[in-house]
């Protein structure tokens, strides 16, 4: 398949976290977890981009801890060692893009960019890659075009994009006029019938000089230290301008501001964000499987059902269980209910007085 | 505390079973498990029998795969070698006493005996020790002595004792005149009411000539082989012999047909068979305790009720979790809705076919 040279991807890859402990730990985040079949979702996400983008065109920002993480994973993609850009701490997602966009500006001002983050589930490639092509085509038009995963349930643990259709250069595009924080039950129920609104994917294409253009204008305090000291990482002079960016996301700082927001609305992607234990599950085991279970590992089950289990070593025997995530691992092991997903953070905090090891 | 020189106690210590797995594996079973304390079920037997009985009296009848943890878990109490009496196979309880009361009557033809499980819990020693004396007292007049529970909730699992109330030697006595097995709810509720029937806690005083009176009795094929051979264990006749005896409870083969069988209600024994880990569950964790949590380990407990862990190692995170077992081991880990831990037979069965070593 013949790339367009114009094409750059930048994968972010710094995310750290621990929503999915004990799996996930302070050095090994999600993004680079093997959880489903053998590839991290990291190397998922770089497969994905392998028809859209020359290798020589990828650029992963990490945070400086997960370099090796991130060398080792990206083995056989022959990306140079000078596009792994190691932030020396993690300030979100707007300064790792501005430095990213300045680099690729600076190789190829024509270039077209997509910033995919490296944490997500896309079981349908194919998809991915189709909803791209429509988003590079607006892009090239100047817009600054987000995915937006077009609703299949209420969901109440995602942003949304409201949009409207506008006709612009004899076509349709979704503009986006309102960014929607994690809605009510009755709100999500509303959004998914419009029609108009569709989950903030953080998947993001758009032209390097376009982008730069709007950190000039909307975030001038992350644009101007960041271009002044792009190029001279890791010299100490960066590590100090670094350290000084107050950290914002990309959806506040530029997204939320700029008059150039778009959506492709993305179909049949499989798409979720795993931003939990049971966000995976469901990704996983949908809910035709045989009786909603979902077994990796030696697992004997009498009776369960709704049980998602990890195993590793041992041999884990589950009698009755209903809806729980069991998730093992050599020195710890979780037991949770899968609505209570989003308290593995509690325990996390717990840990870090009484067990820092574990983290 | 100056003993009878007439008492004897027979701990029964030969039975397996995997009900308390992965706890309890084929080498290891219930009774000498450390579940509670530190110490095994057989050493709490030993201890609670103490004040009873001089330890030189004490009778051990284990199978010979058990002999060295019955050696290591009970040192200290000085019983003689040839006071622990090895099976060569498991026959139920019925050869297992008339072994252990013929070894007896050749030492003291005016021996009294008790007969004691090894695994069950009894929370409340002095009482314990009461209902024995008593057991004792009716022993002496040639009764076949049986510790009845007095019932505290209506309980399916257990058989029970029917007893009449009789005046005998001018003295009231509970005679059993009925053996009932596990009931109904219906009748579990009636029995409750009634005050005439016990829980059959399968421990029992007499005099060693009555009972094996009895055996001639009732049990011929058990008594003629087992008296020919017992004073010749472990030789190659012995062995033989023990082979070829059908297994039998004492219950059925004795108990249920003789005349001379009463029982002493036994009052706040905080008495359980620990037939599954949710009678263990029950008998250690009470309603009236935190949340019903009962927690052994490293445990991080998050919004949890009625959870029972026995951890072992690792730390584990409980997040949400209700009536669950949790049972950690360096190779295998059940988890285990508590109405339901009668089906670890069936993890136990599985097993067998495809992970005979984890048993």
């Amino acid at each position: 398949m013949v790339t367009d040279k114009n094409i750059y991807t930048v994968i972010l890859a710094g995310g750290s976290g621990t929503r999915f402990w004990p799996l996930s730990r302070r050095k090994k985040p999600k993004q680079f977890l093997k959880i489903i079949g053998g590839r991290s979702l990291f190397q998922e996400t770089l497969r994905r981009v392998k028809p859209l983008a020359d290798p020589k065109n990828i650029f992963i920002v990490t945070n400086a801890q997960y370099k090796n993480s991130v060398r080792e994973q990206s083995v056989g993609f022959k990306i140079p060692e000078s596009q792994i850009l190691c932030e020396p701490q993690g300030k979100n997602t707007a300064p790792a893009i501005c430095w990213a966009a300045l680099r690729i500006y600076a190789l190829n001002p024509q270039a077209i960019m997509m910033v995919l983050p490296s944490d997500h589930l896309i079981l349908n490639s194919s998809a991915f890659q189709q909803s791209i092509h429509q988003a590079i085509a607006l892009a090239k038009e100047k817009y600054l075009v987000t995915l937006g995963i077009v609703p299949t349930r209420t969901e109440t643990g995602y942003g949304y994009l409201k949009t409207v259709k506008t006709k612009s250069a004899g076509r349709m595009v979704y503009t986006v006029n309102k960014f929607v924080e994690k809605p009510s039950v009755l709100k999500a129920e509303a959004f998914l019938k419009s029609g108009n609104y569709f989950w903030n994917s953080g998947m993001f294409v758009w032209r390097a000089d376009v982008i730069l253009e709007e950190f000039r204008k909307y975030l001038p305090r992350i644009y101007k230290p960041v271009k002044l000291r792009a190029g001279c990482h890791p010299s100490p002079s960066f590590i100090s301008m670094w350290s000084n960016l107050s950290p914002i996301s990309i959806d506040y700082g530029i997204m939320e501001k700029s008059k150039r927001v778009v959506t492709v609305p993305a179909k049949n992607l499989g798409w979720s964000d795993l931003g939990s234990w049971q966000a995976l599950s469901q990704a996983l085991a949908p809910a035709n499987a045989k009786k909603g279970n979902y077994q990796k590992g030696k697992v004997i089950n009498i009776d369960s059902e709704g049980l998602f289990v990890l195993g590793d070593q041992r041999l884990i025997a589950a009698v009755g269980v209903r809806d729980m995530i069991v998730v093992d691992t050599p020195d710890a092991l979780l037991i949770c209910r899968k609505d209570c997903s989003q308290k593995v953070k509690d325990v996390v905090s717990l840990l870090q007085k009484s067990h820092p090891k574990l983290l």
